[in-house]
């Protein structure tokens, strides 16, 4: 690592560009708005899908996988659906190229009668293969999930944070009752939130889209709001009741118990690679990622330190039995024996990839019986002995994933700023930013009024409002609690 | 299960399709040629990429992700690739669509200046991203593999094994010599063979392509041919030698140890779901699937034989130690205790999807100490104790799985014929059908006129073929060892 990391007070956008390539996790390609997620940052991806997929499966999904693929036709069966998507579709129209004149070029005759969209989203996909599966209520419910990836055209494009395509999961479930699906909706938030606390150590908080914000074809979007250093909301995940919106749409219909035909009841909920931009966002700092050890790749690095090079085989046979002991307690360890780099530079470069435990060890501290131990979290250093360095460590990795939880929860709290007036409202926004907490009258009017004035935009109604009599700041209008509004990502 | 499965005698092709829909594992979408993969079969395509994905990391790789629309231009910089790809390719022309008249309708005014492709396979936009990864030997060599969809427009398509869009896996590997390339083309064929024959219970043939039979681009294509039921070869992974090809094609050099700038060097390789055709047909019988455990979602199934429904948690708690005590042992077992289906049928549905183990229980075996114990593969039923029972099927899986491979085996192996005329050639492939070992020439016109004549190409040339020297059972003309012949999938 030569170049340096543009400091986050300095711009801290630049900051995130610089920090997503230089920590190699992901570049731009050549295609517009498509990004190439490298080995590390893919590394990082599959600790998040891989926790992610256990919970899906805990809680009763199973996976599946539905085409790329949906013609044109299927998008426009929901009609609120085809308005939020129509305008970032990639369509393919062709299906086959040929050479002319030593020119690659679209072969005209291989038009498609119907244009097919690369799928944005896969309700109506799955919708429409739904139809074949439910008959009756003893087909219900329907738990299932895919990892896939999409593509919603984007014309200003941020690595992880909007890409052309991203990687996702999207779960999607058919019910017989009204009541199952909204509980399935509230559970699958549940889920996120726990990821997102527990694993990505990123408190989030849990509410309800405003009608302006909901998914596209959607009775009720619930969503996780997490906060980032800079003071922006970054919608981390998605779930929605759909009603019987797209069951309508498709023509899914099943016997109940009392055989009565309805439509069926739906649910989807997602989350994206976005969570890799909100990772980044919520923990690192001007020396690179720090990663909360849940999600890292590598728990422990072992840098020695050494006079020539023949000192590295020994320093790693003294190592060896806490190194094994690590790995028997499921932690991931690097022995960094490359002699072609010096140990500062090897530092630097682990601080930049967020490591979140580097073990420098030399011969003169071997033959004392310790070694230095690094947490990327704080930068703190100690010496401890060797003996029982494996726990000592274990038991630091769990203390450094709920030290980071326990920071960014203090920041975001520090960051939530109650006001009573538009004024006020306004002032925060500028000097402070966060999430602030303010009474709305409810209407799309005022909400988009505020959005157009301040680029601010309701986050959610937090599901722990307190019932809290107010006037709206903009308005007047009675309202009977607060909402968070906050720019966003 | 109410319809019976055609038998493979009556008709291979129509058991087939009927199987892989009856037994839940695919279906066709509405749009041409793509499938949807069922939670079932998906779950099984899940234990296949485990055990890939463990077996590369293994090999020192590592995971990433590359876009999945590739600039028309990228595929005409490699002659031979655009020549083996253009013809089937999707074509992105437009990136959104507008509501006209109340119809929804591709807009005109946004239509790419450059059409994309989306991916047939990603050699050409990886080897682009190589150029900006490598500039020394330093960073060679270069191990990544994606998981991924990819399109490849089909007209006559089958669930699994030829689909315009499918799922698979594909390496691309980077060397600074063509000896370290070639090294990594055989590794990871042999990683391919390993994979067919422990999970899949599936024995392989490891060879070559010839010429004709090459992937497009590639200097030399290995393969591994497994043996269908029917008599059909199908080719179940390839990993290719690309010398410098796409190297060249993308000007991706690197400076060597002696300070001398060269091309890099390149490996693809890759399995789709096409694997899930070669194990249905490998294995699977007229009562439905017969997986091998190593890839079964369900290992053991346990029916409660009961005479009223209160008696069916009697036998859950008896039998529960021995599930408990299988889980333990890392096997995935269900109990059945849908009161809705009778015996007969939850047996004929296991059979259907072929779960290696069924356990038949009721109130009298318990008193006796002994559970009616089925394995699939053979049909074979036995009374066991249930003291000790869970080791006992331990050890009753692994040797299904071994039976699996052997019967499989036995039946390749019976399947290769050596002919030395054109004659008997016919005559066997008509009559037996298999692989068929045989002289040839060497040259693109025989290979060519077989082909036409009998529909049989050449499979591979063996990597242990023999060296016998011998005539072209066509043309007469000298041979130095025989090739395998069959008609493939």
């Amino acid at each position: 690592m030569t170049e340096k990391l543009t400091p986050r007070s300095q711009d801290y956008s630049k900051w995130y560009n610089e920090l997503v390539v230089m920590a190699d996790l992901a570049q731009h390609s050549e295609v517009k708005g498509c990004m190439v997620i490298k080995p590390y940052g893919y590394a990082i991806w599959e600790k998040m899908k891989e926790a992610l997929d256990k919970k899906f499966k805990d809680t009763g999904h199973q996976n599946a996988y539905f085409p790329l693929l949906i013609p044109k036709s299927y998008l426009s069966k929901e009609a609120a659906h085809v308005e939020g998507f129509a305008k970032e579709c990639a369509v393919v129209t062709h299906y086959r190229l040929k050479t002319e004149d030593g020119v690659v070029v679209v072969d005209p005759k291989a038009k498609l009668d119907e244009e097919l969209i690369i799928r944005p989203t896969s309700e109506t996909i799955i919708w429409n293969t739904y139809r074949g599966w439910i008959q009756s209520y003893r087909d219900l419910p329907i738990l299932i999930n895919q990892w896939a990836n999409v593509v919603r055209w984007e014309m200003r494009t941020r690595l992880f944070l909007r890409t052309a395509e991203f990687l996702w999961q999207e779960g999607h479930t058919a019910h017989s009752t009204a009541q199952e699906a909204i509980e399935e909706t509230e559970k699958m938030l549940d889920v996120y939130a726990d990821f997102a606390e527990n694993w990505m150590a990123m408190p989030v908080i849990k509410g309800r889209k405003t009608p302006n914000e909901r998914f596209a074809g959607a009775v009720d979007t619930m969503c996780i709001e997490a906060l980032m250093q800079d003071g922006k909301a970054l919608q981390a995940g998605t779930s929605h009741f759909l009603g019987q919106n797209f069951a309508k749409a498709f023509d899914v219909k099943f016997v109940n118990k009392e055989g009565v035909q309805d439509f069926v009841w739906a649910t989807s909920w997602g989350v994206s690679t976005r969570l890799m931009g909100a990772l980044i966002m919520t923990h690192s700092d001007d020396k690179g990622l720090r990663l909360p050890p849940r999600l890292a790749p590598i728990h422990v690095v072992v840098v020695p330190i050494y006079k020539g090079v023949e000192q590295i085989a020994g320093i790693y046979d003294q190592m060896k039995p806490t190194i094994d002991a690590l790995k028997a307690k499921g932690h991931t360890v690097k022995f960094d024996d490359d002699d072609t780099k010096r140990s500062g530079w090897k530092f630097a470069e682990y601080e930049l990839k967020g490591v979140p435990v580097r073990i420098a060890v030399g011969q003169r501290d071997l033959d004392n019986g310790t070694i230095e131990v690094a947490r990327r979290d704080s930068g703190e250093k100690m010496s401890i002995s060797i003996e029982g360095a494996a726990d000592h460590i274990h038991d630091l990795l769990e203390n450094i994933q709920a030290t980071m939880l326990l920071e960014s929860r203090t920041f975001r709290d520090n960051n939530i700023t109650e006001v009573n007036s538009y004024e006020e409202f306004k002032t925060v926004l500028e000097n402070k930013g966060g999430f602030i907490a303010a009474h709305w009258d409810g209407s799309p009017e005022t909400e988009e009024k505020i959005k157009t004035e301040t680029k601010a935009t309701i986050r959610c109604i937090p599901l722990d409002q307190k019932e809290e009599p107010g006037k709206c700041m903009v308005s007047g209008q009675p309202s009977s609690g607060r909402v968070l509004f906050a720019v966003a990502y």
